[in-house]
């Protein structure tokens, strides 16, 4: 008899409560959520009730509401910064991670030699994906650990700063974020959207540029699963008083060439140096421009677009990032020879098997074959290989000869580079004809209030 | 960044691969249940995976081949009782609980006097339900903590033992149990039917007569729930080589008159001096019959009842009582004087405020009185009192005089009173008109292969 519900008659338990309401697909109250989250990171409420709930919420959802709600309890779990004493306008921009996407190494400089303030807190490379502060890293030197008051120095002293997440940044998003990694809870569109937000949100900015990904090489392949995370960031944002807009990217493909750590850096410096491929310097400048856009810099995404060609050719973009880097204690003379990046031992082509056109790229399969180069970590334990990586030769829609090479493996261990090359070989599919005209990198933008 | 999926990139946890498989609706194999319930029963996996884990189970529900394999699984987490020994089929009875339910007390020395071997392991109250234990211990020196050498003996020698369970028994379920009833995932049929019949199996028995209760009193008020429950137990037992028949049985009124430990034992001596409420003993009758029937002990229905009523018209069920208190230690004298059972020290009648028929009985609240009296627990730490109770002397279609008492209240604390008769007051439904013909004790019999 003991294996049946507990009546009225028990006195209740309120977090068994929040649990079976969110298990039977009700609307839980800010109260409740905060009553949840804030005992849990004080260490009052056992993981076994928390994983619990987080399931259900997994397979029930949540709604508009609760999900701003998470947001807000989760970024009030700690510090918010006040960057009010810095009168540009504060605009940041997170990617929800694809491979060879180093945007954000242009952006931070490229939007702050704008003249807008960029306080970018980012984090290490997950799964297939790289992480900007593994990229960081190959700067020799480049000291992402900074205290908040050193990054508002660095703020102050030059428009931009990139720094890893520290303690006092929502406290409760890594406490739960430990605990869905465990526990099957991950993959949830409203609480990556709170674990996303929470952390962005405790930056102090003002606006957020969205960079939501989609395609073989995303975390959603799917586009409609990317557009409603999209969506529910916007919406998520919109009501807690943040300009917020959201681009779906294309990530079919690997961004530009170069994937893995030190190589990343270097095809940023070739993009803030006026080079670099044409698909990550579009993107790149059309990020910038809603950049602009959202704080203000400028009237357009036209104007936004020409501003950031000419802060690039003016080098000023070059320059910002040059201060950084100094302001950070990385070694500033791998911006001007960036052949003293970390480089490895050792390299690999990997030739096309016929003639033909790249029709398909299995991209995660690419980030994958660089974390195995030891580009990225295969258990939490791992320390990252800045040298190696892959530098992809032909992109979707290119001609190939058969022997041309496909990539080339950059790697210090040949067992590591015989497992990345199986991946690689399997991951090319090159057809008779050119595939048909490629999708346009943006997709698709989602903003508040009815904008397209 | 890091809060997307972890990629193929990571070393499989599989644990957490086995949580994600049930997450999203998928079949989980019989090796993946033993790999997590053992391993949680070791404290090899912790709570706040297995409590996740549980709440996809809860959500997703689990196939009939899942429900087996997890029952399977959690009985042979510990011991199996092997009876075979003893020369006669063994047979259990198992409730899901109801108010005034007391036909264990009368099953187990009737059945065991038809020839047949009855090892009940029996459960406490839980929530507005009494329970089998708390019953038996209001007779004074009567031991329900039996091992299991003694329960073996006490069975050898008068076929019948109830005996509450023991550390070797189903230690998975107890386990999962205690986890299910902090996270909110206890709800489910087929986690209920895999405790319950986990706990029934280890008993080695050859058959299994289910007593499923729906209606006002019972934890399922709605049949069709009750009838899921029972054909899950049903088909449970039988993939797992038992004979096992389910009858559901209405609990929209408490069962005979008493409610309460002491004032139910007296009830069932009644029954098994050939007395009692017609109710009470018209199902004990049924639930025996069916017991012989699954036993082999008659060949027929209608058989089996006339065998019953033999058996008690005989004495010979009441001897059989006898011998079991006797062995297990209890006094006997209250066999034949129930007045010396332990009585309250106070009563109190509550009356009818008008003439009329009872049309409803609010039968949760009848036995959350009792509970509130000191006849079951409030909180678990809680001790019980046997004498307390509540015997209900208006059933539905009964008429009624203004000022008549429909129940009195057993008590030893006025302020317990006070708050069990305002639920009390509530919970009788007096009509002008008498309500219609009462539905039938035995509402549906679901038993394997088409049986009806």
């Amino acid at each position: 008899m003991n294996s049946l519900p507990a009546s009225t008659a028990t006195v209740p338990l309120r977090v068994v409560d929040v649990i079976r309401k969110k298990r039977d697909g009700q609307e839980l109250s800010r109260a409740e959520m905060e009553q949840l989250v804030t005992g849990y990171t004080r260490g009052e409420i056992p993981d076994y009730q928390v994983s619990a709930w987080l399931m259900a919420g997994v397979l029930r959802g949540f709604t508009r509401q609760e999900t701003a709600a998470l947001t807000d309890v989760m970024l009030h779990s700690g510090q918010v910064l006040d960057l009010s004493q810095f009168p540009p306008k504060k605009v940041d921009k997170h990617s929800t991670g694809g491979v060879g996407d180093k945007t954000s190494l242009v952006l931070a400089p490229l939007v702050a030699a704008g003249g807008l303030l960029v306080p970018m807190i980012s984090g290490r490379g997950l799964g297939h994906t790289g992480g900007t502060l593994d990229k960081l890293e190959s700067i020799p030197g480049f000291n992402v650990h900074l205290s908040l008051a050193e990054f508002r120095r660095v703020l102050g002293s030059c428009g931009c700063s990139m720094i890893g997440q520290t303690e006092e940044i929502a406290p409760a998003d890594r406490k739960l974020y430990a605990l869905r990694d465990v526990t099957g809870t991950v993959e949830s569109p409203y609480l990556i959207c709170a674990s996303i937000m929470s952390k962005k949100l405790a930056e102090g900015i003002d606006a957020l540029l969205l960079d939501v990904k989609t395609g073989s090489g995303a975390f959603m392949k799917d586009e409609a699963q990317a557009a409603l995370l999209a969506e529910l960031m916007v919406e998520t944002g919109e009501r807690m008083g943040k300009r917020v807009v959201a681009l779906i990217t294309d990530m079919d493909q690997p961004l530009g060439h170069n994937v893995g750590n030190a190589l990343e850096v270097a095809e940023a410096l070739e993009i803030l140096r006026g080079g670099g491929p044409s698909d990550l310097r579009l993107l790149s400048l059309e990020l910038a421009a809603w950049m602009f856009a959202l704080g203000g810099a400028s009237d357009s995404l036209p104007e936004g677009r020409k501003a950031a060609v000419q802060l690039i050719d003016s080098g000023r973009a070059l320059e910002k990032f040059r201060a950084m880097v100094e302001l950070q204690g990385g070694d500033l003379s791998v911006i001007d020879r960036p052949g003293e990046l970390p480089r490895s031992n050792h390299s690999l082509e990997v030739a096309s098997p016929r003639n033909g056109y790249v029709r398909t790229i299995a991209s995660e399969a690419i980030g994958t074959a660089s974390v195995i180069l030891g580009g990225g970590r295969e258990r939490k334990e791992d320390s990252v290989d800045p040298s190696v990586g892959i530098v992809v030769h032909k992109k979707i829609g290119d001609a190939v000869q058969r022997n041309e090479p496909l990539v080339t493996l950059y790697y210090n261990s040949e067992s590591r580079a015989a497992r990345a090359r199986r991946l690689i070989d399997e991951s090319y599919q090159i057809s008779d004809a050119p595939p048909g005209k490629p999708r346009p990198l943006v997709r698709r933008v989602i903003q508040a209030s009815g904008g397209n």
